[in-house]
């Protein structure tokens, strides 16, 4: 099959494309055809071993849409023909490539009403998303929360998810296309241009001086930091990356502040609550088909052309997700 | 009245005993005449002004066990001559002295068969033990808590309701005699002497590898990051203290963990919540009735020593709890 494989570490240059074994499915996997994938922050991170250690050559691409050409003998969910979106095992071979085998219990039918690329945009980034919303945070309607970059990969769906459940949303953006973005397609409540403004200071104007129950961060940095400081009484703090709280331990105390750290690849990657991955995808081909959720694709690109979709990812500027085309 | 107020910031020696006029109790406020108090660290931080800026002159002393002598206009529950235990609120005036005047939401009766220098023991650490496991870490029976430094004030109530609760305690220890005291007065399932061995490596060793579901750290600083060290997969650490976590973000992410910083005064000083410290003292109260809890009170000193009691504290080597006679 055609794949796209990295031998080594280092810029988009290192993603090649070759000729590779099908994969073969385990008893509790399926194969599947894959008509789309995506690229996430985590790929252009691996590829720059900016993670941890892997094992190469080695196939990117943790999201992908496409369909069930074969089941391992355990699997009864599934039957080759049926469409599938998931989120392959972040720490095995991706779909960048023809075909990928995942956990049978890790995938959920694709939604009926978008294309692959637009399935394809889904899987990690809303995982991410109602893990961090209702697993972590478990945000109740009627509370304020602010979403840091409201316009990336993550934000969107996470704004999106948050409102769906009755939340009041703040979010972040730093251009004119990614407010415009936030505020018109988004709906999110507030949009502060953290560029003009300084977020800590908007965000207490915002909320009578508390601050918010629920900061979901998907920067990291210093815009967690940020996040700390915005958390209220009680508050929570979600972020997706592996941030420190620099000297910010005295006022998370006085504020009775929790800190989820939240990675999606977790559970498949030590294969615990094996239903989860599926189960969360579920609900989101019922949104999607329900026209509740709208995942946003700014980006296409063909298989061969995937390091042009790390290049975009790595440009920190793409409002929703960039998809990689497979099989047209 | 007799109190003991601090007009400067600084060592034991600032205590000075003096004549005050009584507190008034505000229409939600009960008098009461205090019986004991206790020292607690956060006695001697806000004495060396380690902690956030108070105004002086200022009375210590945040736990009392007492009489109620006065009720506020719109105080029902109460009535004088009922024994309360309670904690004052953090940040005004404490039990150093023969009257506080406290919110009398946060009282309970006091524990019938104790006296009131055990009893006076008891609210600061219990409330903040309790808060810790069950309403931020949300213990469940048969898991493995991690309770650092249980030999400590608010360490040796934390192994005894984690096991109360159901759980297999492992706790930290650094004296023959802290050991020992965990081990045949707390009956915690495992005790590791911090001195002469790894923790991190002795606790992973006894849970199979996987680290522990809860850790609850007392200590702070290196304790705090190698309490981060020992959480498991989705494993939750209560600090008590505003530790910081330092280079450890990466490995939070990977794990999913989540921190909780728990500060007991947080309602009380907010204003907010305000039955919670009275619920959970009642429960406090019942256990303690039942013979199930156990507070220990290794040493005793009258108010005008309270200098001593905080000389004590200060060792860091105190087994259970300091408390100070204010009426014989």
């Amino acid at each position: 099959m055609r794949a796209v494989v990295i031998h080594e570490y280092g810029g988009p240059e290192v993603l090649k494309l070759e000729e590779r074994p099908e994969p073969q499915a385990r008893d509790t996997e399926i194969l599947v055809e894959v008509h789309a994938t995506s690229v996430n922050p985590v790929d252009t991170k691996v590829r720059q071993n900016s993670s941890a250690q892997r094992t190469l050559p080695l196939i990117l691409g943790f999201d992908v849409s496409g369909v069930v050409v074969r089941c391992g003998s355990r699997v009864t969910q599934w039957k080759p023909g049926d469409e599938v979106f998931a989120t392959p095992n972040l720490f095995r071979n991706g779909a960048n490539a023809e075909y990928v085998a995942i956990d049978a219990r890790s995938a959920a039918r694709k939604p009926a009403n978008v294309d692959h690329a637009t399935a394809a945009s889904l899987p990690l980034v809303s995982q991410t998303a109602w893990e961090a919303l209702h697993l972590r945070a478990r945000i109740q309607p009627g509370q304020t929360i602010l979403v840091q970059a409201g316009a990336g990969g993550v934000g969107h769906i996470t704004v999106q998810l948050a409102r769906l459940h009755g939340c009041r949303v703040i979010t972040t953006a730093g251009r004119a296309e990614s407010m415009a973005f936030c505020r018109d397609v988004l709906h999110a409540d507030e949009v502060i241009d953290y560029r003009a403004e300084d977020v800590v200071k908007r965000v207490h104007a915002l909320t009578a001086g508390h601050g918010v129950p629920v900061v979901i961060d998907t920067v990291g940095g210093d815009t967690f930091l940020q996040s700390l400081d915005c958390a209220a009484l009680n508050g929570q703090i979600v972020t997706i990356l592996g941030s420190n709280t620099g000297d910010r331990g005295r006022g998370l105390l006085y504020r009775n502040v929790t800190v989820h750290y939240e990675f999606v690849g977790v559970p498949t990657a030590h294969e615990i609550e094996p239903d989860r991955p599926g189960n969360i995808l579920t609900s989101i081909a019922n949104l999607v088909d329900g026209g509740l959720l709208r995942p946003h694709v700014s980006h296409r690109f063909a298989l061969e052309d995937v390091a042009d979709g790390h290049r975009q990812v790595e440009t920190g500027r793409t409002v929703g997700k960039v998809a990689i085309i497979v099989r047209r």
